[in-house]
């Protein structure tokens, strides 16, 4: 049972299910359907998508998450990176507006779907962490810019195009004799509302009397308020700008994904980013929400909730979604108690698309394109390249290639670049271990490093602790130090290798040894080891290296020194008071 | 003036050269001229070039070498991986043959030149370490089964194509019919030949009384005696058999690389493997030799001395070359003492291409695929599969990958395939770092992990021991594990995190400390950290973080308990004999 309740989470928390659950479930979900509507439809359009499919988006995946997921109060569905991820990616494949595209869009939600639940079910959740911090700051940033700038074509009602950030801007110059006016007002209007009642709203409904709370989440229907109004106003006016027009109504039509191994085979990388960016942002939401009530979520359960999320939205004509941090934060604080409040939003979403989708009409496009760069904007973190620089050059390399790369390039090339180059400069990082030649401090059995303590040393014999685990990354620097430290010293007959800090030796590390103990017996050096951990032990005994070994294992060091140069090891003993055990 | 001679090593052993050292040097040039000539002309045609430009890579390369290198015995040259390595990139953009191909192979080394030289220039050598043993051994191997299958056709005078094992195979049984029994028959002596002189001809030769190392400079020359052979065999019997043809006699015309942005564009990934496989290939040689006489090379001046030759290869006709490991050895063995002999190596072949290449009209092809296949099969090494699996699993993974892909889809996917396994298995491997709950021992200032030790714990104070450094791969591990033990804790007030075995925290975890700070606090538990490193510490003051610091900064762990559960710490104090401090 309990087991089963891992997997459906919803046997937990539908046990005890009340109604006082439901009220509060249902409040939360009114405020989040609300909030949802406008979002929706502007995602999609920043997908590229007929703003219809971001309604689908938000029905059938809510449920499947309501179901499957581990977290109680994230709330799933369109968010903007994804809806760029997604433009970038179909773009790339079919042109705007045809149906190849929204098909294109459909196979990416199939695709990362599978890839998530596969990854939840081979606890592959490890795979997000190639995605450092500084590398996922540098790429939100510069997505929210370039979100935010291919949005200004919409409110000054011109024409423009491109992919980079170069590329915009260059087209929105040559195109601004084209600006509409009417659009303009509109779209600034709207834009400046939205500003506003984020900073401003709510610090004046509690003036007028309001409850924190309560104001906090009506602060949070500024979108509502300016679609509602820019609806009545192109009715009243008509100005003559850009419209939604035509909206489907009805419940989402059941899809398929066209299965094409060509086109699957060119989907597939921007499927394994859209899901692996989708799952680091959505698992951060959760875990900081679950926090704040003591809960917590199980990531590899999160996989397969947002998996299956985005199958249900392959098979409803959706498109790729996760889970939103502004939504969930409403969710929340709204009182959601349970996946429940997800399942009432989809339903709320439901209705809409079947009853509002007529007053949709003549909802201009430059409101869509206003709520989309008023939120991306909260989204960017220029601080970030400040504090990073001070804190970390290396890190700040990753964020500042993420960022540029994204910017100048493209989406997909900067987060590649940008895990590429963490993962260099930590390679690089390790690459080089410190090692230490380390003597005996007299009148002890201690041994220290040479540079920082006065220490007894023989010629003939070295010692060398090397603090960090052997593998790849920084076998052949070890090499390098053994065999420069071996150079330097023409008397030296026995080597060392204090091992107390090697917490695993990897098949490169080991190689790298057996080459440094040829290439010492070459010279007429044995090679020795001290101190070696247990695990360490187990795994060189299924190797042959231990039957080469031209030197020994020694228990301890004081243990190696005194085999290998009684003299040294019992003057360094003398010259103290008396010997000390650690 | 020292400074120099790191960049000019030949300032540092020129100065010392006298007659002694160029009679060695010289005695060494002609065996390795000798040996070169068969070799070079063969992995051209494995190349898929004609087989002079073989010998034009042998000429200006290792004068270039020779001046800048820091190896005193590398000998570069064209070897059978980067040959195999060129074919496969070149074929890419032209067909084999034709001029375009030619060019494509001259571009290759032109950019795997100046990308070696850029990486010594700014000393990127550490980016070799991304090829793990494993990665490199199952690329080897794949590699000279590969080569080794695609020489079969020549030695059966049958047509076949593919690119990689099955379709070689399926290709070779489809023309199975055609076998032309004259080229079989010089094919397979010649291939018994030199099978039976690699492992008899040494024993044979001292038995008739010739000291040990002139016979195994004589066992080399093998491939010789049978190239000589074979023309004689040809120009009496005129079995019609597949030659060599008409080669140009003369030095290496002077050329220039195409250039052709999109062409550059598409060979250099091609162009930077080679590099990179190149540069390992050739340093663990070059340091094998060194260590033998108690030399040492410099990787950073071998990235420069490398590149250079390239750069002359492809400036005079050539193609990628890089240190081989076979002919570097005879070197060695023949008692080359300095870079001299390199120059002196290529004067031969200069004297070779010059004088001996109408004598090469009649070489059997047969004759050089024998060559190659004997050559390449002794680099094969299958005992790496066994050794790696009994070692380590993970190792073994990487191997595998590396083989198979090599095998099946590519030389290019076989490494990049390898490349990542390692990188993810290693970051897997450091996403799940060691956390230990720790209590105090009693009668002790010491800490000690719960389950191994009997100590004491308080409700309200959790002590956490982090094993390992804080990065971006076990950031959110450390999330998570921290997050869990508190949820499990009701009366936790207080969560203390021993840092003293943790030597860096990189821009993420700092992230992932700031998040868990603000649940943990958001749940009413402080956060505090004991035993931070100076380097640590540092660091950490350059961020906000310790201003929001929820918790404190304690000395040592057990100042931190004293501070926050005076009465457990003192109850623990006195349920001892007495207190030790470490």
């Amino acid at each position: 049972m309990d087991r089963l309740a891992r997997i459906l989470p919803i046997l937990h928390w539908g046990r005890a299910y009340d109604r006082h659950a439901l009220v509060s479930d249902g409040v939360a979900a009114v405020i989040v359907t609300i909030m949802l509507i406008p979002q929706s439809l502007a995602y999609a359009m920043l997908a590229g998508l007929p703003p219809v499919i971001g309604l689908y988006a938000s029905i059938l995946p809510l449920v499947a998450y309501a179901l499957l997921g581990s977290s109680r109060t994230l709330s799933v569905g369109p968010v903007a990176v994804v809806s760029l991820l997604t433009a970038t990616a179909a773009s790339g494949v079919a042109a705007p507006g045809s149906p190849e595209y929204v098909a294109a869009a459909l196979i990416l939600a199939f695709l990362s779907g599978l890839i998530l639940v596969a990854m939840g079910i081979f606890r592959l959740g490890f795979v997000a962490n190639l995605l450092s911090h500084p590398v996922i700051s540098g790429f939100i940033t510069a997505s929210s810019l370039l979100i935010a700038t291919g949005q200004i074509k919409h409110i000054l009602g011109i024409k423009a195009e491109g992919a980079t950030l170069p590329e915009m801007l260059a087209s929105l110059l040559e195109n601004r004799s084209g600006i509409h006016g009417p659009t303009l007002a509109i779209g600034a209007l709207a834009t400046a509302f939205l500003f506003w009642s984020r900073r401003f709203l709510k610090p004046l409904l509690i003036r007028l009397g309001i409850a924190s709370r309560p104001a906090a989440l009506l602060a949070r229907t500024g979108p509502v308020i300016v679609v509602a109004a820019s609806i009545a106003a192109v009715i009243l006016l008509d100005p003559g700008v850009a419209v939604v027009g035509e909206v489907p109504q009805g419940l989402p039509p059941l899809s398929r994904p066209v299965f094409d191994p060509a086109l699957w085979r060119a989907l597939l990388p921007s499927a394994f980013l859209i899901a692996l960016i989708g799952f680091v942002e959505s698992v951060s939401v959760a875990q900081t929400l679950a926090a704040k009530r003591r809960q917590s979520i199980s990531p590899d359960q999160e996989l397969i909730g947002l998996g299956m999320a985005n199958l249900a939205a392959a098979f409803s004509s959706g498109y790729p979604v996760t889970g939103g941090f502004a939504r969930s934060v409403v969710n929340f604080d709204a009182g959601a108690q349970t996946p429940a409040a997800g399942a009432l939003t989809a339903l709320g979403i439901a209705l809409a698309s079947v009853f509002l989708t007529p007053l949709l009409f003549h909802l201009p496009v430059a409101v869509l394109a206003a709520t989309i760069t008023v939120a991306v904007l909260s989204l960017a973190d220029f601080g970030a390249l400040r504090r990073t620089w001070r804190y970390s050059r290396s890190d700040f390399s990753a964020l500042a290639v993420t960022l540029a790369a994204t910017l100048a390039v493209g989406v997909e090339t900067g987060i590649i670049a940008g895990i590429a180059v963490s993962v260099l400069l930590h390679l690089w990082a390790s690459s080089r271990p410190h090692v230490a030649v380390i003597g005996q401090v007299p009148g002890t059995q201690h041994f220290r490093n040479v540079r920082r303590h006065r220490v007894i040393c023989t010629p003939e014999v070295l010692g060398l602790r090397i603090d960090e685990s052997l593998f790849f990354a920084n076998a052949r620097a070890i090499e390098t130090v053994i065999q420069q430290e071996a150079a330097a010293r023409p008397e030296l007959r026995h080597v060392v290798l204090n091992c107390a800090a090697v917490n695993s030796i990897d098949a490169s590390a080991l190689e790298s040894l057996e080459l440094v103990m040829h290439r010492l017996s070459d010279a007429g050096i044995a090679l020795h080891l001290s101190e070696v951990k247990g695990p360490v032990m187990d795994r060189l005994e299924r190797s042959d290296f231990l039957h080469h070994l031209t030197g020994q294992v020694h228990l301890s060091h004081y243990h190696a020194i005194q085999a290998l140069a009684p003299q040294a090891a019992r003057t360094a003993h003398r010259a103290g008071l008396r010997g000390l055990s650690r």
